[in-house]
């Protein structure tokens, strides 16, 4: 697969993940026998990827390369773009770098992997890092987590400009705007690559402030009739916990919080909290325990929790679901819903929904109140980040085939020639110097799964057994013969799971039993005694046997002990 | 369970499906040892019914009265208002009652269930099916397919009149407008009861006319530039297969279909058309067989396909995976999803655009165009009917207990007392007659789950263990052992499913041998012979030497046999 002609004034850039999907963002960029690579996130199993936990990239290449590797750069701290580092940190050796609630969030992480020795750099805007041939700089973005950057790698070729995740927003709750004038000036000095989030990219205008969020939140306050109120938002948008703590202040409501990863990442934020700059601040005695909530009226309380996403575990589905240990939904409750939901969570968010209202909350959501913002950038805000980048090469990032498509559809409209626009896949390889750029070829990609300690052990056969028992369930057949003579000893007996309800259907196992015997008889008659023979009659028999009779196909495993 | 008073002079009404949930649509009204049923609906199974095919209302309260059971009163003819049809049947003897169309669905639905001796009438509108101390009058409806109808029930206590499935149009493909001076006249009558729709009631406004989407469909048209045109959608959806016919015809291209119960539909109601009414509509020569379409060029072509939900099996998503027999999407082919998605099928459908535009075709979406308009009545039209209708009681219908309760609350805003509207769960039993109503109890209820053949005999432990199955797989364990000896003859064999690649985990797998053969050892010295016991031990150990090894926790069956 690699038809990379050596060329040492090329760049190469390529994504290991992070192209034609949601998440799993990694991009790596070589240059004279040196690599960098921005970020190293995960993304979330899909519907048929049966029992796992989570997927991270492939990082073969890296790994072959690992000499090469001189840093891996974050640039911001959500799962997508750090949760596979503890796996590529275990592979190899290499510092990493970030803004410094990044670095914060990193080291949770770490610490939970056990990883002590990594060397970890916080790194503030404007910074830059020199790896050798190339010079990484951080540039300050706005986006649904504090310390969010972008970055411009410099090298004689030229800049190379990602974005990571962003948006424009002239009024952000830390008081700094994406940085516009760097950005101006980097194109002014010129861009030679540009890669750029799609997530929003479908969608027309401009994404509001983050600020419009606290005025919505005042709104519904002013009419909660001093009612408890609940509101569940994502865990690591501190900005958004910074709002609702500063409505409840208005309001004279205490704040308590639910949910094991926010009150991380609220840690995190008051930890690094300085006199000069507070990640998160709030009054001396607004933050009380969720074991003292019965302490106050409910007219003084405010409760935030994660679960804004309908997550079976989560602190609000287990409100809803009467298994939290600390809150009881009740009569007039008021849960706010302060996200947007991820498509392919509707199903569950609803049901959180329908629960709570049964149990008598009113439930305002984001359809009907403006209480969310997206993290990511519109539009017309893509339209200005190319503007300003005017970008010589231009490459779609972060999002699925549609949002990648469009994305390159809106840089042509933007006057772009569409030779320089590069809708690339996970794993091509885009060389590229100051005149020219062209994909050259692939490396190896692809999902690696990780279920529980395993990672990269549930492949394909297993997800496919995992599937084939959750359709229709298992039938073991167990027969025990005597080695001299093939004559059976014990058995046939028969053990199913998950195919019916075995106690009613009595009939139905007798039949299969029969069916076996009736193979073994042959087999005896006939001295036969390849197991393997034997066992895939009985296979073949028994699934006629069954799917005539139920029109269901269970795994059937027939095992043979020999005495 | 069984609270209910004997009073004769009493209506009883009761949902056995519908409320609560979308889909499995049944209501039941007793009146004087008699019963009617309206709707016999099924539900497609939640994510968490692994390999259910359909989900249909447990019927125990009709089988345990099935001689009061006079009819079963069908208001149109989508699954989740017939599919449960079969199944009922088979377990009683009841005469069916529809409309034209709705019984021709019906009678491919007996057939493929081999049901032969149904006693079915077609009634029209406004014909009125005489059961006794009941009349059922059925009055005509709009929705999204042709001949539904809304139904009043005649009795001496009052009517009580079941919207159906409805919206309102003005402008229908049929001509017809749902027949408002009808209502207008009940509700003159006096309405003791009503129950109505709630799938739209969250939605504002009005539903747009069905011929909207004509209009839409003409731009698109127009815009083609040549290319071969494939548009999704429902299969039952008359109205809209004679527009995109329609326009087809208008642009001079030929018509092809693919999709098997959307030949189904279209086959029936060609065969339902006569000279005086057409359900469809079509030239001579504008169809053709999907096996000709290589003789026409790109710019003659519009395939219609089902598939608009992203299901994996229909025509669309096996275009989609270049799994087509006859269909290869090819550059410039224009796809139009005429449909939204409905809650839970977001990503199914995401996937199939997302490799549509990968094969270089463009898609046309309802986000995007025109190109849809839902078959429910959103607040306006439902408005409309309360005050047309003007019930004494409400009783909201069809519907998640979310909608359910804005409807209530529509209702409440309508100026109807609180005391007057009943939000109801299955099962729940309305006792009314001219001067009261009140909930007086609840009867069997629930869902009954169809896998292949098998009606009802998948149940929670079977469930639990399709679960537990896909989550981590299995591990068989099976030891031969001497009866008289209690010595291990054979074994411990070791087969594992699901749960890792075995090629790659031998040394997991020789350990959970050595920890199956030290249980066996200790039991052996211990001369103990109670296999349950023993069994319990080897589970318990290996359990625990797996999930320190994997952190998951496969099934464990230990099979003993003796000899």
């Amino acid at each position: 697969m690699q038809l990379i002609k050596k060329n040492s004034s090329k760049i190469k850039v390529m994504a290991l993940g992070g192209l034609g999907e949601i998440g799993k963002n990694m991009t790596v960029i070589e240059y004279k026998d040196e690599i960098i690579v921005i970020d190293a996130g995960l993304s979330f199993p899909e519907d048929e990827m049966l029992g796992v936990d989570i997927v991270i990239p492939d990082i073969a290449y890296l790994i072959k390369n690992k000499d090469k590797v001189k840093g891996i750069f974050i640039t911001h701290g959500h799962e997508d773009h750090i949760g596979a580092l503890p796996y590529v940190l275990k592979k190899m050796d290499v510092p990493v770098y970030g803004s410094r609630l990044t670095v914060g969030l990193i080291n949770v992480k770490l610490k939970e992997h056990k990883l002590n020795n990594v060397k970890i750099q916080t790194v503030n805007p404007r910074e830059v890092i020199d790896v050798g041939q190339m010079q990484v700089e951080f540039i300050k973005n706005n986006h649904s987590i504090p310390d969010a950057c972008s970055i411009a790698v410099h090298t004689d070729q030229g800049i190379i400009y990602h974005t990571g995740d962003f948006k424009v927003d002239f009024t952000p709750m830390d008081g700094d705007v994406m940085d516009l004038h760097r950005i101006s000036e980097l194109g002014e000095e010129g861009v030679l690559l540009m890669l750029a989030d799609s997530t929003n990219v479908e969608k027309p205008g401009f994404t509001m402030s983050e600020k419009t969020v606290g005025v919505g939140l005042d709104d519904i306050f002013t009419k909660s009739n001093g009612n408890r109120i609940i509101v569940a938002t994502f865990a690591s948008n501190i900005h958004r916990l910074q709002q609702i703590i500063n409505t409840a202040e208005k309001f004279g409501r205490k704040v308590a919080m639910s949910g094991r990863s926010m009150l991380n990442v609220y840690a995190v934020a008051k930890e690094l909290s300085t006199d000069e700059f507070k990640y998160i601040d709030v009054n001396e005695d607004t933050m009380i325990e969720l074991n003292d909530i019965s302490k106050y009226d409910d007219s003084e309380l405010v409760i935030i929790t994660t679960g804004s996403q309908g997550e079976p575990m989560s602190a609000l589905a287990r409100m809803a679901f009467s298994e939290h240990k600390k809150v009881v939904i009740k009569e007039g409750d008021l849960v706010i819903m302060s996200a947007h939901p991820i498509p392919g969570n509707e199903k569950l968010i609803n049901k959180v929904i329908n629960l709570l209202l049964e149990k008598g909350a009113d439930v305002v959501h984001s359809d009907i109140a403006d209480i969310h913002v997206s993290g990511h950038a519109c539009q017309e805000e893509i339209k200005l980040i190319h503007r300003l980048a005017k970008p010589k090469y231009f490459m779609p990032a972060h999002g699925e085939y549609r949002m990648l498509k469009k994305h390159a559809q809106l840089a042509s409209e933007l006057g772009m020639s569409e030779d320089n626009i590069f809708i690339m896949q996970t794993g091509d390889i885009l060389e590229i110097n100051k005149t020219t750029a062209h994909v050259t070829g692939k490396v190896q990609t692809g999902n690696v799964l990780v279920d529980g300690l395993g990672v990269g052990d549930v492949g394909n056969i297993v997800l496919r057994d995992r599937k084939h028992l959750s359709e229709d369930g298992l039938m073991i057949v167990v027969v025990t013969i005597s080695r001299a003579e093939g004559k059976v000893l014990a058995g046939p007996d028969i053990i199913s799971r998950g195919f019916v309800y075995v106690r009613e259907s009595e009939d139905l196992i007798d039949g299969a039993k029969e069916t076996v015997k009736k193979v073994l008889c042959d087999c005896e008659e006939k001295n036969i005694k390849e197991w393997a023979y034997l066992k895939n009659n009985i296979k073949e028999e028994l699934k006629e046997y069954l799917y005539h009779r139920t029109k269901r196909n269970p795994m059937i495993l027939p095992i043979i002990m020999e005495v």
